[in-house]
């Protein structure tokens, strides 16, 4: 039976998960995966969590030097988040040649590159299947389930946070603020939740996804990124109308005029498989050449879930001897090949208030003809005093002749357009 | 790069389908997998369609011998189906080291210990993924991605000619003759449908997916199996009726009591992601005590999306050096853990014809009582005559109780019981 050390770096969350399932599933993981799997140390400075999760009171280091320099561990698992310390202790372990499990999004989005190129000069391992969507297995299907198939899209719910506050609003007609404070409330949220709500948290997992799956690398500073502070308990009754439901949707195409990465709130029609994942559930939707479509569901973010992933790739590398790296292309040559945000090919979904009175509609959609923008449907809404809702869904257009005729119609004075959003059939 | 050559052993649709993506992809793989994938040879009786394909004259053979003997040949798929003349191919690559790829999932669940002893013995891989869920990869999901957890259930529509049936039947209204008929027409079923709407195909997969899933050899045998033959417009409706739709499911659970494996029509609440799975796709519901829910969603059938699968095996075996078997536990061990249908634990629906008469449903509900079974609801259904019809649901219990009570109900002479469903929430 193979031995396995391993370090855990911090024990929050993620970090108490994880130790909890490696204690406690020791004699399964020897008989089903043929592995011995033994916490040997865990660097944390609250000495108190550590013994609370029952930490022997000698294997908790707080000195990365230590735990790198034990020669019993070979696996460090990295879960204390932010990026300067996780940056410089796995550069540390990768530096000694141990192998580094990683969910830590934001230093894997910003270093990758840095990462993998000590990993393979010291002939270490380097695993992240945590630092996206939680327990399910998106990196692993990515490198090893789909390897057959260019992938043309891939569409994903990847936010729990921001997809359990749209359910909210969706189904208990909260306002975005209520939601906001009952996801707080139950820890879905952060005291700050900018990370999550401004779509941040979203668009890092949307680096690393869209990387994998168009082999290259796409970085963060790409990513077009629209959050759903902005979001009205009007905007969705008026999507449920038309049969759509919002949610916050990351989006990643390869098309032949470039690459598009983008995460903003979305209109979702009814009966595609994304409009059923509600609460804080994730799920990714992928396009192949040869699979067609494929959706992997799940829970994105959790002690268990998380750790589920940590430990994946714990077993993965301890009974593969090949070294899991991404291996994505260097970055200039991706820079160039990502779409600005006016080329986005997409539908829209716009919300124009006018004068109640004969002709404006026809002055409307006619500015809309004239930008060769052109209409699928077309919904009347309440009247506000004098005032009427116009909602206009259109075919796929490129962004600039939306952005173009939004330009136009507020130029007309007599109409506003209160929103703009994108849709997916 | 690493250089790797295939001989596939059958042209048919899978066949085809792979060495369409093997030889369009030839660039695409030496480039994002670093491997160089050729077809050495293929296995087919058939000259003209291998011609049509663009097969070159001098790779066509028709003697096993010649393929397993071609010292080019490194990977061997085979996508003939059937389970005598495969099996034998097959141990004949196993046998001279060669590492084999199949999608025959009769072949694999029937001899896979046979075929995993001789590929250790020889020091071959043998791989499977396509066996199961076509394009979606299942397997890898089971063997690489959810290690860390304990299986407690899965749940899988994992059968495309029956799940069109009924999503014919449900959504227009079809007889289930009709449903079939247009199946038949699109190439959906086969002109014999029986391995399909008999739920053979389903509980092939499902002894593959359990075995996996549960460490332990659930043998075939083992499988409880209902198909959908019998499936009425009126049990459709009713479930509808009642906030369900009505699926083939294969589901797999593992209790302390042993393991329950079954494939039978079964009512699904509508919320459920199942419930949202239509026409011809496939998706498996699993649980895992520490992941929670996850779903895998996709195409279960086809030339390209089950050539994904077989694609993604052979990048696979090309990529790692550890030859993958699936590793069940002995046969013995597990045939004495599966559950008898007798103790299955489900919920029920049972729809009961009686005469339209006060103090009928008040003896019927009584003789549930008697028999420890409690309802969830009770809805009373159209006349017919002087008879009325009512439907019920039971919380969870055991099969044995309610096999008692249709015997009994049965007994009273003037109620009928017109069909026993399980429940899914």
């Amino acid at each position: 039976m193979k031995k396995v050390g391993v370090a855990i770096l911090g024990l929050g969350v993620v970090g108490g998960g994880t130790y909890q399932i490696l204690t406690n599933k020791r004699e399964f993981f020897q008989r089903t995966q043929n592995v011995d799997i033994t916490v040997e140390c865990v660097l944390e400075c609250n000495r108190e969590r550590a013994l609370a999760l029952g930490v022997p009171e000698e294997k908790i280091m707080t000195n990365i030097a230590e735990v790198v320099c034990n020669p019993d561990v070979s696996i460090v698992i990295e879960v204390i988040g932010g990026v300067d310390a996780a940056r410089e202790y796995v550069l540390a372990a990768l530096n000694v040649g141990k192998t580094v499990v990683t969910s830590n999004k934001e230093l894997f989005c910003k270093y990758s590159h840095e990462l993998e190129r000590v990993a393979k000069l010291h002939n270490a391992g380097l695993y992240f299947e945590a630092s996206c969507v939680g327990g399910v297995p998106i990196i692993r299907t990515l490198l090893d389930g789909l390897q057959a198939n260019e992938i043309t899209s891939m569409m994903g719910i990847i936010n729990g946070t921001t997809n359990y506050i749209l359910t909210k609003m969706s189904e208990e007609g909260m306002s975005y603020e209520d939601a906001l404070a009952e996801a707080q409330k139950l820890g879905y949220a952060e005291a700050d939740p900018t990370a999550d709500v401004e779509g941040f948290d979203a668009a890092y997992k949307l680096s690393i996804l869209a990387s994998l799956a168009f082999h290259t690398k796409v970085p963060f500073s790409k990513v077009f990124r629209e959050g759903i502070a902005g979001i009205t308990q009007e905007m969705i009754t008026d999507a449920q109308k038309l049969g759509y439901c919002l949610k916050l949707l990351a989006i990643g195409k390869r098309t032949d005029a470039g690459i598009e990465v983008r995460v903003h709130p979305t209109l979702v029609r009814k009966e595609h498989p994304l409009a059923s994942v509600n609460d804080s559930f994730n799920a990714v939707y992928i396009t192949g050449d040869s699979v067609g479509e494929v959706m992997l569901y799940g829970r994105g973010a959790g002690a268990l879930p998380t750790g589920s992933a940590i430990v994946s790739d714990i077993i993965y590398a301890a009974t593969h001897s090949e070294n899991r790296y991404s291996t994505f292309k260097n970055t200039a040559e991706a820079d160039g090949d990502v779409k600005f945000p006016s080329d986005f090919m997409s539908a829209y979904c716009l919300r124009i208030r006018v004068p109640d009175k004969t002709g404006v509609l026809s002055k409307i959609t006619a500015l809309f003809a004239k930008n060769d923008i052109s209409l699928v449907e077309v919904l009347q809404s309440a009247k506000e005093g004098d005032t009427a809702g116009i909602t206009l869904i259109t075919h796929e257009t490129r962004e600039l002749a939306v952005r173009n005729a939004v330009e136009k119609i507020n130029a007309l004075e007599f109409a506003q357009v209160q929103s703009v959003l994108r849709v997916v059939s």
